[in-house]
């Protein structure tokens, strides 16, 4: 059966290419999951993705990927993997640190840009320890990286 | 006529008796709830539960523990004491902190776990400074004492 | 064609004038609300507001400051400048912090009380980088005086 | 058989009741302990005490909770839980939290007041992490929820 | 009976229109002045200002705004406000808080440019937690609001 | 009635004179505290001293200033105000602070030599901000001072 | 014309598979890095190899990605790309930070495990700021991510 | 031959007498220094005064004291002891530092309130290293036991 | 005529043996104590021995090492040299530093398991800088070393 | 025609030679500036020099070093570059940074003494990060490798 | 069969015996290798020493005390145990720590002098937390004892 | 007989010329040195020239300035001074620093760019503490200042 993986994008991800082009390129948010669908799909798993600005619906979107269907809302459901850019969240969301200690998915922190090369707020992450692995600097093609992680992981 | 105690729960709470049952339980929220609302009514108050991942339904919950009903919605209204678990939000939600400040009802910080015997960030609390006290370690047992110290102090 | 303010205001500001009178004065958030408008209006300025304890609403809210009205939902619309009053999210919202950036319009940091005379953690802001600059410490004129450097700045 | 409860009171707190008495009421330690007793004796548990001015002296007590009797001085013995208020040494005393460590019952911070809410230094503890958990800011009655918190702990 | 509001300015701010033009702007200091005193004179106010680039003259000149007339050198006198730049010596300057705690006039803190967006050594203030308030960021009309807000402050 | 003034030394005191002579001189303790009884007899008031390398019998020693008598040990007795040399406790008892803000009468820091030219750690002080002053630096002079402060504050 | 990516490895990564087996697997670095050879000659690329204990020896590598060839030492020459694993100086090794900056090719900073789920010394780059990008917790995989991310970003 | 002793007092202390009488009292400056010379005097010993805002003079009086006449602006001239209140340069004024160490003549750092227990700032000093020692928080006494610590040291 | 080493122990090193035999073996103190006199005699040396869990008691055993016999209590004499094990107090002790700076004789830091291996605040050491040198790590063993480095610093 | 340089020396560089002379050596400030002067001179140079030990006149002489003459009082004009040793200010003074910042002309810090070899307060430098470099250590050589700079830099 | 101790020196202890010989003493390396040997064959093992300045050498060295010897180079081969003495690599290099961790055998962290008397910098270790224990301050015989402490760990 | 100057040159710096040439110049590292030895030459100095990207062969090359010649390899010998680029080595290497306090000869810490105007972790140095002094910010002048530096200081 095929893999599902869970992306989850935390806040201003939604306004990917329609402001900051020059940092984060011309790609919608739309366009930019298409294309992680599309390489997903190739790889034999399908996607789901939740974009939210607010920290407390991130929780939820990475519980759902523990839950047994039975309680989920409508259009939710379980995930083996998670791609998670918590955005600006990284940084100081213990809540969201938790939430991915309490699914027993593996979780890939993701990022569009370097965070390292950027602000010093921006070189500490509150999800990392928690997480599988790290994959951040690329761009888009960071998504692809962490799904093409995530499918080794889970021996896909 | 009875006290009425709010009891608020966090982030990730809802995930209770289901994930890390070994540092959990295997109680769910609900059960948790259901035994401190009997433990409430048998010291002669009624318990009210909010439980959200969102920081600021967190802190709208809060408020209500001062409302005079007027301008509540519908199944909120004004508590003598409030029973505060705010999880993760606990070590760095000033917004949490200000709403406490904001009601005149004593709020107690409450933890299932020894929040101090864990990671270094569970050491400090960004609310523990206006809340009248805190209770913290006991498992649901915390929830009782906690809901007995709010009687005490309301000299119930 | 007259300016358009959007005024932003966070957590437990919906509290204004029936708690803490002593620190905030007796007028309402509406009250405080009607007297801005009422300023701006004398300006030759359209007002808008939003209000929310919730991190993430605040950060689409901003977010719609650049709005070019084809996505936006009803009642929304851009925005000339910003008045924004992060309430206690000022000192840890890098999410906020974001969504300022990420737009091409002016938000002006906004306090009602003079946030360096009160406790340490109310000293460091996480947004003050990235706005125009800031006002605070005069109550219900902040907003007037943030009203007045917006126009200024707008070339208004 | 009934439980022993070992109740260890730290530097100053023989001051209860004359001095600060606004800060700490009226009570005298005496009163304090008294109170304690009658409420472990109505829960089934016996009560002994000990208060000292001197750290060494209070790490002795608190081994003496793991005292198999034999080498044991007059008047002391083992016990199976202990409420531990250290006062001042709570911030500082590493020496404590060895002989916490070193014994194998369940000890409970306690505190009369909300040290959280008092100066900067009163906010760490050296001992709360070798603690089954935390009890402060509910006056005499913190004690008795430590009481009952050892209970519920001991399975009483 | 006129306001008179006293304007100090601090360490370079003599510099202003012949250097980092590009920062500053091509105002000279006395070009800045006659702008805030017309401003001032509009809203029935009479200006005075100091400039200096030594600390001790600042305090000194701060301190006018509190003498009562009689020891008070030629062409000084008491103000009712003060509106402070006091440039660099805003990050260090413990002299000049305690001369502004020592009057019982109202200071308002006043920056050209955004502090908060420039170095870090530049985000924190010896002063701010002596002062009615701040106003920073907006250039000349920093000076404008300021003494908008204390003619507000004032009754004016 | 003539004032009584406590003298409270604290660890390595009794050293005084056999040891690091070239640090503080060849007078013993005894020789010392004969000094500053003379020169409290010659401003009227009587000298009690206590030493003691036990911290909890120096916060004994300072609760006995505030003793009305009747529970006092033999030899004990009420003092009008406490010099107090803490020693290196000086620099962590925050027991011996609670002390001095329990006890109603002035306590004077004192040491022999200037703390702040040695070693970092003895640059800062738990004690100093519950104490009435700080007299340091002048070897035994600082005794025959901090009698002479007490004496005044106590309008003898 | 095929892309040359340069694997540089850092010290002790020499022992994998020999040593600490359960943390790094049974793979020797012979074994991981024909796994990758293989992997890039699969994207058209060539792989040239690294391995030093020594700081110095890992800066020269570095340089040699940009080496021009008639300097070059046998068996070196420029890379379009390198993958750099540098072990424990990823923590401290400034030179290696300069030597990264120094050269125009992109470097991905790779690592087996998850760093920032071990010490918090391992939390910190110290060339993380001027790499590309980073890819960290994956085992071996990481290194194959890393070669995909470079030939992304090379247009490969 | 008498001793001189000069009194050289910092920022703000112009002010006494007349602001914040709550704490400093109702004594002038010119009061405060009467009752030190004619305590000076008493004991054999002659007071010059310095009072400036400017640490600039207050570093070249207190280099006067080491003057040896010739260079000496009027009025100027040598003087046995220091007893320095440096008000708020105290904490910062490296200066001072410097000043008094490139003099052979002993300095007594002096306050009138006990800084230890006011702002978290006002517990350290830039110069009570190179002190002959620290007296402070016996208002005016503080300045009479400062001098009777000088004539002590200088043998008087 | 033979070496006299002072053996001392500190807080809960009593418990030796009876507890957390896991981490210090099985040995009782008296037994370690034993030992450790035997190897000394076999080195030609005499041991005394002091434990205490109360630090003032320890700043004396120190002391009589430094004693002439004179004043010293029964049992009590002069030491050739020290082998201290402070427990906790190592880490916060500056009472016992100042104790080791006041006595002649060598004193060698002990302690059965590494400290540094353990918890952050086990790294520091408030004596290390005043004693000889440091063993530390190998159980009974680090006290024969102790016992073996003193003998040759002393020649014997 | 001759490059003008400004030598600015700062406080307590005007007691050179007269004390602490094991560390600055004897030479008076007088000959330390007529070597620099004949130093400049067979270079091509003319030199200027201010001393003061006021942080604003000190900001007012790196002024002039942008002055087009107008303004510039008597015995003022331009210069082609400063050798600044600002003494203690070095270590805290921004505004002298803002002044170096806003003249157009280099400046050296110079020291007489390698700063970075004396207490942990003089290896920060406020003004370092405005200058054109650094020269210290080398005694009044420092000054004349200053000038030797300044010429190189202006092509001297 | 013998056992085999590696003792291993880094940067500067080649130096030995002819620079800083009142720190460090007048035997060059080559006696205090010596030394040890004789002092290790007379227990009954063997020696191996290594001494480099190289970073990546040390940690190499420490690898071959794990080496199975097939691909060990000449001379080389595996160890029991080690005495290390990192110099001042001790302090800053995790690469010698993970080399530490990576192989099966003991390592003494060891030092000629008390590091913890010395500057701060010297009082952190990188490498204690995974070496067996620490000797240090007893000059070459804090090799000796480090040698004893091995054959005890490996119950030589 | 002519003073012979070592120059070292640290990591990195034999890419001068090549790389970064915005920030370095268009010189190579060999036409730098040449520009050296000349001046040197002109000084009547010989110069010799060391550069290595290893920490330890550049320990080892300071530690030839201090060789007498005997156990020096092909080509090396004493120096009478050392100028000294350390490169990013300068900001961590204490091996440096002890190489350099082990030679009886002054070493200048010297800089191509002025190091205080970049990152904040290339502000403070590792080793300056034990040079004679440091030159920084004048490109390859500074070589140049550093070498009459030491003709100065040896009095050539």
């Amino acid at each position: 059966m095929a893999l599902t993986i869970l992306v989850v994008n935390g806040p201003n991800l939604n306004m990917l290419g329609t402001r900051e082009t020059d940092v984060y390129g011309h790609a919608t948010l739309d366009e930019l999951i298409a294309g992680v669908a599309a390489h997903a799909e190739s790889r034999g798993a399908v996607l789901r993705h939740v974009q939210s600005n607010v920290e407390g619906d991130l929780v939820a979107a990475i519980q759902t990927a523990a839950a047994d269907g039975e309680g989920a809302a409508d259009g939710e459901g379980a995930a083996d993997g998670v791609v998670l850019n918590a955005g600006a969240l990284t940084h100081y969301s213990i809540a969201l640190r938790d939430a991915i200690a309490a699914v027993d998915v593996p979780v890939v922190e993701t990022h569009l840009s370097n965070v390292y090369a950027r602000e010093d707020f921006r070189h500490t992450s509150a999800i990392a320890g928690v997480c599988a692995g790290v994959v951040a600097g690329f761009g888009a093609t960071s998504y692809l990286l962490a799904v093409d992680a995530l499918i080794d992981l889970l021996g896909g």
